[in-house]
């Protein structure tokens, strides 16, 4: 039986900074009880992924949640999320195929997954996810559709530092050197809105500015892509709307950002 | 917000027979409110399955539904269950590929799909299932175990027809002369029960024996099973339990049947 007060969820992967204790405040602003979960999901993780090193304090995570106001702090074990015998995994097809699913096979499916335990066992009437991770946002989307879950999605816009870089637990990978080339990610982005802004609707014609400013910035891209801002298809030509996509490497350090187009030209996605 | 009432629930695909009606007789004993759906699921057949052709009497149904007790009827429609854009879909790993999964290519990932959202619309506080689908109760209770469902799923035994023919809608498609052959499907069980009985506990012994009676009886089999019974692994030497698993063919007709047997001989499981 769910609880009366009405639950706002925001699951993380710990190590948190601005960018998670904004989506908290969002969460307390929408509801009587906000619970934050810190799970490293091991299952998300390709083989040669950083699960071992991805980032961890658990007890600086949890200091700042206190000062940040969330209720509850849910730490699920690994033992108790994926006992001996456990089998059942969520496909978002289409969507979990693309863009950071070319090179992360299995990533979404364990995203996906994931989600689900999380809030079958949590219980939200909302759950808060960043913009960052754009096509983590949509997979979640289309699953609580496609399942008809009774939890509603808030997305919440990308929190940046002052120099424009993303907030993301993995930026504390980054060496000094590394950390001064990151920005050009976000000035990548605001290539591209310039030129949507000055009436360029050719995707190519975008992703190729967007490109090669990110090689003079010696930034190795892994993609970039404009894309139908929920199919997350890739566009020829940008009608209404459309996310631009960037996934790159400074080092050894994988980062992703994203920018919104849209024809009013507000900021909406960032 | 789930009702105050005790809801039973018992998801079936329609052409009712008593089988389905003695999990709706379990389901009102155990709940407040029983609902039974009738969903003739597509993503659970196969391409050269009998989808069209499976067998459909909505009256009939919700007659035989009134009669025997259940309070609420859904009846979703394609199109309400796949919309448009529709992506998700939940594997059970392990389970799914077994057995009947060998080649019905996805029809367990279908069942379970199907089963998660029903379960998320109906939201269930027990669930009925029958034995005769012994591999789709034991992917359903996997499922709810991986994902926290707060749902209890409730087996109930097979219903056998006088000459212990298992009750299935797909027995309609039988032929007169196929019909008079179709007992010897349980009657190959009951031998491989008497085995046991007699202190066989070879797996590969009884599963020649089954196949030897069936062939004999002019069935052509698919496969004969001896496994574990939540593992559903082939098992060399049975060891306390198992359940003996039978898919096979009488004419263009696929039946399924199966038989459980535990060291105390009693006949749970079918």
């Amino acid at each position: 039986m769910r609880a009366e007060k009405r639950i706002g969820f925001v699951p993380t992967m710990g190590f948190l900074h601005e960018g998670h204790l904004s989506l908290v405040r969002m969460a307390r602003m929408m509801s009587d009880l906000t619970v934050v979960s810190i799970f490293v999901n091991p299952i998300q993780f390709g083989p040669k992924e950083d699960y071992l090193r991805y980032p961890r304090d658990i007890e600086r995570d949890s200091t700042l949640l206190e000062r940040g106001g969330a209720d509850i702090l849910f730490l699920p074990a690994e033992r108790e999320m994926y006992p001996e015998g456990y089998a059942t995994y969520v496909q978002v097809r289409g969507l979990e195929d693309l863009l950071c699913g070319k090179t992360r096979k299995g990533h979404f499916l364990g995203v996906a997954t994931v989600v689900l335990k999380l809030f079958n066992i949590v219980r939200p009437h909302i759950a808060v996810f960043g913009e960052k991770d754009y096509q983590q946002l949509k997979v979640i989307e289309r699953m609580v559709r496609d399942l008809h879950l009774d939890v509603e999605i808030v997305p919440h816009p990308i929190v940046r530092e002052p120099d424009g870089l993303a907030m993301s637990s993995r930026n504390t990978y980054l060496s000094e050197e590394e950390r001064r080339r990151a920005p050009s990610i976000f000035r990548s982005l605001e290539v591209a809105r310039a030129l949507f802004l000055d009436g360029e609707r050719r995707a190519r014609a975008i992703k190729e500015k967007v490109e090669a400013f990110l090689k003079d910035a010696d930034v190795q891209v892994e993609y970039v892509s404009v894309c139908h801002p929920d199919t997350l298809q890739e566009l020829d030509r940008i009608e209404g709307s459309a996310v631009v996509l960037v996934a790159c490497w400074i080092g050894r350090t994988r980062l992703i950002d994203n920018i919104f187009l849209r024809e009013d030209g507000s900021p909406c996605g960032e």
